[in-house]
C-alpha cells in the first residue's frame, strides 16, 4: 500500500525544509526589525468568518467540515479574518498602532497550477489603528526590505501601486454608476487573465463602449515611476504625462515612499485594483518585471474590516506574500543558496573498541554544552572510513577516541580539523577543570574563532 | 457580529506567540545538536492513511472532509503516518539511519480538557533504519536534553520506560492468549484512567481472576531506577527486588542510558504500554513526578510501520512531545521567562519638525543594516513624551533628530543610552564614510559591546 501527498500539497524533506526555514527566518528577521510582533491563530475557523468577509461564494474555495457539535468550520484560506477577529476581541487592550506579522499555512480548494498550490505559506504584515500614509509606505518598505534581504534588485521586481479612490473617480467620470462599481473593479482586476473579447463584453455590460473607456483605459495602462512629488518640482512637462487625478490621493503616499528611500522599487499602475472588495485606499502588488508570473505579494488599506468583525472603527493597512511564487522567482534568478543544511560542529569517532565505549558519553557532554555532535551508527573501527563519514556529514572537527580515552582524569582524545588541508590534529585532555570541561572549552574556542573570522 | 476562536483552539497574541517561539526554538536547537534534520508535510492527508495505521475507529477522532474530487481527507492528528509515507516513498534514496524531527500542528476532534486541546503543537524525533539500542537511548537522551535545556530537573520529571516484549511475556505467563493480547494492552494502558471495578471486569473478560494477576500486577507497579546494569554488579541483593524477566529485554537499553549519562532521569515502569498497537519494542512516557498531569511525551520502537505504508522493512524508534502539558508543567515550576518580546535596538525621535522629516529615512537606513528600529506614529515633538514612549517600548538607544539633522554631509543626530542611569548622550554624524554609514557603525559597535558583555 503506497500513499502520496494529497494533490496540491508538498512534502518537505530536509533539503526543502532547509529552504523553507531560510525563508521563514528572513520573513521573521525583517518583520522584527521593522517593528512588527508575531501572532498566530487556529488552523481552522468558523465557516461564517469567511462568509462575512467574502460572501457565500467563498465556500467553494474552502476545505470545510462539521465537528461533532455540528459547527461549520473551514481550514483558513487567508489570515486577515483571524487577525480582524483577534483585534476586534481585544481592541481596547492593545496599544496602537498594532503592528503584527504572521507566517500561517493556508489552504484553498482550487485547481493546483504554476504558482498556486492547495497548501502554501503566507507572510502577513499589518498596521492597524492609524490612517497615516507613513503606515502605508512602511508596509511597502517592509516588503521591499525583504526582497532586498533575499538579494533581489529593483530592476527584477517592482511594487505596482494604485489607489481605490483614484480608480473609482476615473470610472465614475467615465459614467460607471455607484452600484456597478464592484463589477467594474472585478473586470479590471481580471483584465490580464481574460481574452480581449470578454473584457469588451464586460465593458458593454457596464454601459461603456467596448473601445470607449477613453481617458481611463489609457490612464490605467500608463505606468509612471514613484517619486513623482520630487519629479514634479523639477520637471516642467510633468503635468502632460502625469494625469492630475492621481496626485490628490497618491501624493501623500509618494512623499513617504521617497522618504523611505524606495522610489526605485515602486511604480504606479492604476490597473492594479485587487479582486477583494474590502480595500478602501491604496492597493499594491509586487510583480517580477518580466511579468511572467503571478503576483509575489499583494495588499492595501482596509479601513472598514475590523468593524465588520465586531470591533471599533479602526483604519488598517497590510499585505501578504506567499512562498510559492517567491521561491520560483528566487530560483529563476539563481538566488537560492545551494546548501542550507548545517553540518555538525563535531563528528565523534571510536577508533578502537575501548574508545568506542565513550562515544555516546562524549556526544552527551558536547550536546549539552550546545555543540552539534554526531557519530557513526556503524560498528566499524576503521579510522579512514569513519573520517570519510565525518567529512561527508560536513563536520567541522573530528573527535577521535581510542585506548587513551578513559573516564579518568588522564583520559585524552585527538581533535582533527576537517576544514584545513593539512588536517591539523591536537590532543586534548578529557577532564573537568575549573573552567569547565577541557574538551568543550577547546572546541567552543575554536568555533568562536571561526565566527569572528566570518564576522570580521 | 463577534466571533470567537473555535472550541479547543488558541489565539496567539504577541506574548503567547513569544513563548511559542521560545519553545519552538528550544525544540529546534536541541534537535539539530542531536543530529536530527527537520521535515514537514501537508496539514491534511488521505483519510485512509490514518485508517491503515489505527483502524476504522480513528475516524471519529479526526476532522475529515471531502474535496471536490470526492477524495476523503483528514487534518493530521499525528505526524507518524506522514513520516512513514515520506520515508516509504524515498526509502532507497535516503542515507541511513534517517534522523528526522518535525514541529507540526495537529488536530483531534476530542473534548477539550486540561492538557488536551483540539489543536496543538507536537515535537517529533525519529530514528529510522537502525535497530540499535543506541538509537533507543538517543531518542530518550534527546528528550531529556530538551527538558534540561528548559531548566527542568530529574527530581521534577521522569522518563518511565517499559518494553512491549517484557509486558507480553508476563501476560502470557499469566495465561493471556495471543489474540487477547491487544485487549490486555489496552486495559493496562487505561488502568489509571478507569475505576478499579472496570479494571477488574476487564481482567475477568481476559480470563484472569479480578485479583489474580499475581506476579504481574505487582511487577508492573514496581518501579526501579534506571542504571540497573551498574547496580546489579555492586549490589548482592539486586535479584530480590529486580525481577529477572526484565533484564533480557531491557539490559541493552539500560547500558546505553548509563553511557549517555541520563540514568537519574529514567526509571522502569512496566505499567507503561502506550495505547497504540504499532509499538514493537521499548515504549516510554515522560511524566511530571507528582503525576498530576497527563504525559509530557511518549514514544517507543515501531519496527513494522514503514512496511505497512509500502516501504521496505525498516526498524524505527521515535517520540512526540506536545506543547500543552509541557507549558503547564513549566508554568507550574515558574520556568517561563517573564518577558520574551524583544525590545527595539533603536527608537527614533523627531524632536523638531525639521528633524521629523528624516525619521523614516533614518529608520530605513538602520533597518536595512539589520537593526531593529521603531519610531512614534504620533505627531508630537515633545522630547520627554517621546523618550517615555521609547523607554516603554524597551528600546536600547534613542536616536534624536532635530534641526541639526539634515541630509547633507554635516548633518548630525544625538544618541541617548536608555539603559544607563545617567542616560549618556553622544552626537554622531549622519553621513557616509569609507566604513559605511557613521550612525549605523556607531550603533552596531555599541550593540556588539552589549553582546560581548553578556557572553563574557
Amino acid at each position: 500500500m503506497k500513499f502520496q501527498a494529497p494533490k496540491g500539497t508538498r512534502d518537505f524533506y530536509p533539503p526543502q525544509m532547509a529552504w523553507r526555514n531560510y525563508l521563514e527566518d528572513a520573513w521573521r528577521r525583517v518583520s522584527v526589525r521593522n517593528g512588527f510582533e508575531e501572532v498566530e491563530g487556529p488552523i481552522f475557523e468558523p465557516l461564517d468568518l469567511y462568509k462575512v468577509k467574502s460572501g457565500e461564494a467563498i465556500v467553494n474555495e474552502l476545505f470545510h467540515f462539521e465537528d461533532r457539535g455540528e459547527r461549520e468550520l473551514a481550514i483558513r484560506p487567508e489570515f486577515t479574518p483571524t487577525l480582524a477577529r483577534m483585534i476586534a476581541a481585544q481592541a481596547n487592550a492593545l496599544p496602537r498602532p498594532i503592528k503584527w506579522f504572521s507566517i500561517p499555512n493556508l489552504c484553498r480548494a482550487e485547481r493546483p497550477q504554476r504558482g498556486r498550490l492547495r497548501e502554501f505559506l503566507q507572510w502577513n504584515c499589518d498596521i492597524v489603528g492609524t490612517d497615516s500614509p507613513v503606515a502605508d509606505a512602511e508596509c511597502i518598505f517592509t516588503a521591499v526590505d525583504l526582497l532586498a534581504e533575499l538579494k533581489l534588485r529593483p530592476d527584477q521586481v517592482k511594487v505596482r501601486i494604485s489607489h481605490r479612490q483614484a480608480v473609482q473617480r476615473i470610472l465614475s467620470d467615465s459614467g460607471v454608476s455607484e452600484d456597478q462599481m464592484p463589477a467594474a473593479f472585478e473586470l479590471i482586476d481580471r483584465r490580464e487573465k481574460i481574452p480581449p473579447e470578454e473584457f469588451a463584453t464586460g465593458l458593454t455590460k457596464l454601459g461603456l463602449e467596448p473601445d470607449g473607456l477613453g481617458e481611463f483605459t489609457t490612464s490605467f495602462q500608463q505606468r509612471y515611476n514613484a517619486g513623482f512629488t520630487e519629479k514634479k518640482s523639477v520637471d516642467p512637462d510633468w503635468e502632460t504625462y502625469c494625469p492630475s487625478w492621481g496626485h490628490e490621493v497618491l501624493e501623500p503616499l509618494d512623499r513617504q515612499i521617497v522618504n523611505f528611500g524606495i522610489a526605485d522599487w515602486c511604480e504606479y499602475d492604476l490597473g492594479i485594483v485587487r479582486g477583494l472588495a474590502y480595500y478602501t485606499g491604496i492597493v499594491f502588488e509586487i510583480h517580477e518585471t518580466t511579468g511572467a508570473l503571478r503576483a509575489l505579494a499583494g495588499g492595501g488599506r482596509y479601513d472598514k474590516l475590523i468593524e465588520l468583525f465586531g470591533g471599533p472603527p479602526m483604519p488598517a493597512v497590510g499585505f501578504g506574500m506567499g512562498d510559492v511564487v517567491l521561491t520560483e522567482v528566487l530560483s529563476d534568478k539563481g538566488l537560492i543558496p545551494p546548501d542550507l543544511r548545517p553540518g555538525p560542529d563535531v563528528f565523534i569517532i571510536g577508533a578502537t573498541e575501548q574508545g568506542a565505549q565513550h562515544i555516546t558519553g562524549v556526544a552527551a557532554l558536547l550536546r549539552r554544552a550546545g555543540l552539534h555532535a554526531r557519530f557513526s551508527y556503524k560498528t566499524t573501527r576503521n579510522l579512514s572510513k569513519l573520517l570519510r563519514e565525518a567529512a561527508d556529514a560536513g563536520a567541522r572537527f573530528a573527535v577521535i577516541l581510542d585506548d587513551r580515552t578513559t573516564s579518568s582524569s588522564t583520559g585524552a582524545v585527538a581533535i582533527k580539523d576537517l576544514q584545513t588541508k593539512d588536517g591539523q590534529q591536537a590532543d586534548v585532555a578529557l577532564a573537568w577543570n575549573s573552567n569547565g570541561h577541557s574538551l568543550v572549552r577547546h572546541l567552543q574556542n575554536k568555533l568562536r574563532q571561526d565566527l569572528n573570522q566570518q564576522g570580521g
